[in-house]
């Protein structure tokens, strides 16, 4: 059908897609190819729990089995989905496996899968407005359903980024023009302040380090706060190295306090800290990737007192609230900061629709272009409710207390921190081995527990200490698997 | 099944999902679900061309239609999947129709959806290998296919990312590295040189100021080189640009050449620039984000001339390689700068694999976190072969060019700027108006075309000219619907 009354003679209808290194894939062919992807990945989800969750590969093993050079023509699905099953699957590391208690967890919900599925279709890039109107107007909806949720008061507005990472490095770029420094205009070089600094504790994510490297502050800008016996941010300490830093001339300008560190999930005295923020006027970021969830348990809130007197707060939905990878929320009382340090308007992502009382948002993060992740969100949340997350997440708690008394009451076994959420850090220590042996020691038992493919953990140190960390958190994970973490944990202690 | 020999009272078997609210959607559940939703997609896919490309929506209109608050309870799917034809669907800016001509385009295809709900759904993080090994080492495999298949030397490694902003904001970040300036340690203050400077044309995309505003550097930091007639960076002002920095003690760091800038689509001389780079030994970064695919046909590779002496370029599957939103490429042959402005290695992420010949992705971006993307990359590059997308972008490049003559042959109409690519920039001019007159009929007619929700055009502004722009690039898009776009503009203007 030509619409046009004079087509021009170099334009002729293209060839319709009927295979592969045609054009598209067409709905119906897209129809049915996304069916056999479905069965193809329900088989998978059904059988994840009898494969290894860290299969034994060699590490630059797979690479070499694809093919070095590109594809020049294009190729049958029924190819492409037997190399997704003879490559792909068995070179995973099962982060669906209800054994898997490493880092910290990540599920993709089947409600959040599908909701992946509808983003990737759907197209839309809610950059601006204009380019996803409900992109933009969900991701209003949904983060204030969070907010709520989280029992924060509604002076917290926000936005939904990629990672904690970013979240982070979004919040401490505010926090720079937030003190003034205006830093997005005229950045950091030859200033009239000296050595800008943020504080945090040594338990702290790296991705406070690293938003530091890369917003140009560097490593050296960190203050690294010492923390107690129970790896809490030392509040005196504090204060002393902020009052320290003042007197030497240095320009202290944000706080990051963490609800659940990575290595044990500490819990930094945010009502202790909040004042001190207020009074020396540094923006308080608190990082809760992990912990965050919990809060949305009224009765679990204690951990989070002071966190609504934050400027800003970064939880993962993609960690304990199941969500697919990736999905990171940035909830915030302070806007204006953010849009002050990432806001530009080129001509051609100007809109007749900026005089609307409607948001760009990439206005208020580092990136332009933007994933619709707020679909996801929203499905997830209401297929489950947040009664039914807040049941799964009490069974997690419930589960790593159940572990953590087990370490508690076996004489060969050492708990190294407090639990407060679901994440146990423990060894094994049959008493009389000295430090390196013990870590050695641990190590191995931790490598051939890891082996048996039933369970995968990880580790970090506390107190110059291999620690085996357990960490409850897939949404598949019945008791019966930390019971069997357990087992692993002692044969593998009786074998080493 | 219990596997502990001594269960502890306090577990016992958790609930089934048997519905929404309840714990996770089960593997049949999923199925059941997911094969709805795939009839859904492939339903849209097929009537998108029926639709609105911007539909007539109020800023502000589609948040109220939601409930204020979080869902308390679960939902039956029924209920979720008809909100999304309710209140979802409609309220798309159809990124998908094939008469989007605004911005670049992105297109999801097929071979890519499939893709992303095979990413959902595996549900990995290639952060380190160790968590990830195939999604490690198939990115690896897959940045080499696509450096190959545009024609690079393997001297260039990479990494894929989100979007250009993170891929150019990397890119500069190592900059500051491979200029000895050692930022990711000291960071920017207090140090003993000053004013950083990056060089980018007056025409270069949002993200590169934006970038340095993040980095620290400050809008202050970009030099905006002016460009000439075609709107090609000026060598010669480059030249004297640096000179004059140098002279006055400023510290030029990076100069970013774009090929196919986001107003028009020009080329910046790259083989002219980059020996000028290599003389003052300035990091050289290629923003190809949209043009880059081009470089896929090796008759085409004119306008690329110099990239290979570039020290990182940019490109985005995601744009013209049809590739689901989002995935950027940041090629390098600087990988050891980009590790050095990255890298940290906190104990909870230490593995056994890292004395291994294979690499942590985390430690060469700002996110620690990162999504599987090679393997929408690799499945769609497997549907289409090499073939099937040159074959495309070169009929995209035709159906521009016949565009452009049109406009060219029509004595009312004016084209602004070349068409290198399949972009062209253009206005209505019948002669005798003023200049702010011409730019209010001119929104008018664009305004008039984007009403009828046939096709979607956006705008730039050029020599201070309001300039529509229409960008081929959906890979739906055939000839009628360009022939289309002209008749709508036509009668517009004949309206007008």
């Amino acid at each position: 059908m030509s619409l046009d009354p004079d087509p021009p003679a170099e334009l002729v209808p293209s060839e319709r897609a009927t295979g592969p290194g045609g054009g598209d894939m067409d709905p119906e062919a897209f129809r049915d190819a996304a069916h056999r992807v479905v069965d193809l990945l329900a088989d998978y989800l059904a059988s994840v729990e009898g494969r290894a969750v860290f299969p034994p590969i060699e590490p630059g093993s797979i690479a070499p089995r694809f093919p070095a050079a590109p594809p020049e023509r294009g190729e049958p699905l029924d190819a492409i989905l037997a190399d997704v099953e003879r490559l792909i699957i068995p070179n995973l590391t099962h982060w669906q496996h209800p054994g898997f208690f490493a880092y910290f967890s990540t599920t993709a919900s089947g409600p959040g899968i599908l909701g992946e599925l509808l983003t990737a279709g759907l197209g839309q890039n809610p950059m601006l407005w204009r380019t996803s109107p409900v992109g933009t107007e969900l991701e209003g909806v949904v983060v204030d359903w969070l907010r709520q949720a989280l029992g924060l008061p509604d002076t917290f507005d926000g936005l939904i980024t990629d990672t904690a990472s970013t979240s982070s490095l979004t919040a401490l770029a505010a926090a720079r023009e937030a003190a003034g420094l205006d830093v997005a205009a005229r950045g950091l070089s030859g200033r009239d302040f000296d050595a800008p600094r943020v504080y945090a504790s040594e338990q702290a994510h790296s991705s406070i380090e690293k938003a530091c490297m890369t917003l140009g502050l560097g490593r050296a800008s960190v203050v690294k706060i010492p923390t107690d016996v129970d790896y809490e941010m030392d509040v005196v300490a504090l204060e002393r190295a902020i009052a320290d830093d003042r007197a030497a001339g240095r320009t202290p300008v944000a706080i990051v306090a963490t609800i659940g560190t990575t290595s044990s999930t500490a819990v930094d005295p945010v009502d202790a800290i909040a004042p001190i923020a207020e009074r020396e006027r540094l923006w308080l970021h608190v990082d809760a990737a992990y912990a965050g969830p919990v809060a949305l348990i009224p009765e679990r809130r204690a951990a989070f007192a002071g966190w609504e007197r934050a400027d800003s707060i970064v939880f993962n939905p993609h960690k304990w609230l199941f969500v697919p990878f990736d999905a990171s929320v940035l909830l915030t009382r302070r806007m204006d900061a953010l849009h002050r340090a990432f806001s530009l308007h080129p001509e051609y992502l100007r809109t007749l629709d900026r005089t609307s009382p409607v948001r760009d948002y990439n206005e208020y993060q580092p990136q332009l272009g933007r994933r619709f992740r707020a679909l996801k969100l929203w499905i997830h949340l209401r297929w489950f409710g947040l009664e039914g997350l807040r049941r799964r997440i009490d069974r997690h708690i419930d589960m790593a207390q159940a572990f953590a008394s087990w370490i508690d009451d076996a004489p060969d076994w050492e708990r190294l921190a407090p639990v407060p959420f679901s994440t146990v850090c423990f060894r094994w220590d049959p008493g009389g081995l000295g430090g390196a042996e013990l870590d050695a020691r641990n190590t191995a038992i931790m490598d051939a527990v890891n082996r048996t493919g039933e369970v995968f953990l990880s580790h970090t140190r506390l107190a110059n200490r291999f620690t085996i960390r357990l960490s409850v958190g897939n949404l598949r994970t019945e008791p019966r698997h930390v019971e069997r973490a357990w087992r692993l944990l002692r044969d593998a202690a009786a074998a080493a």
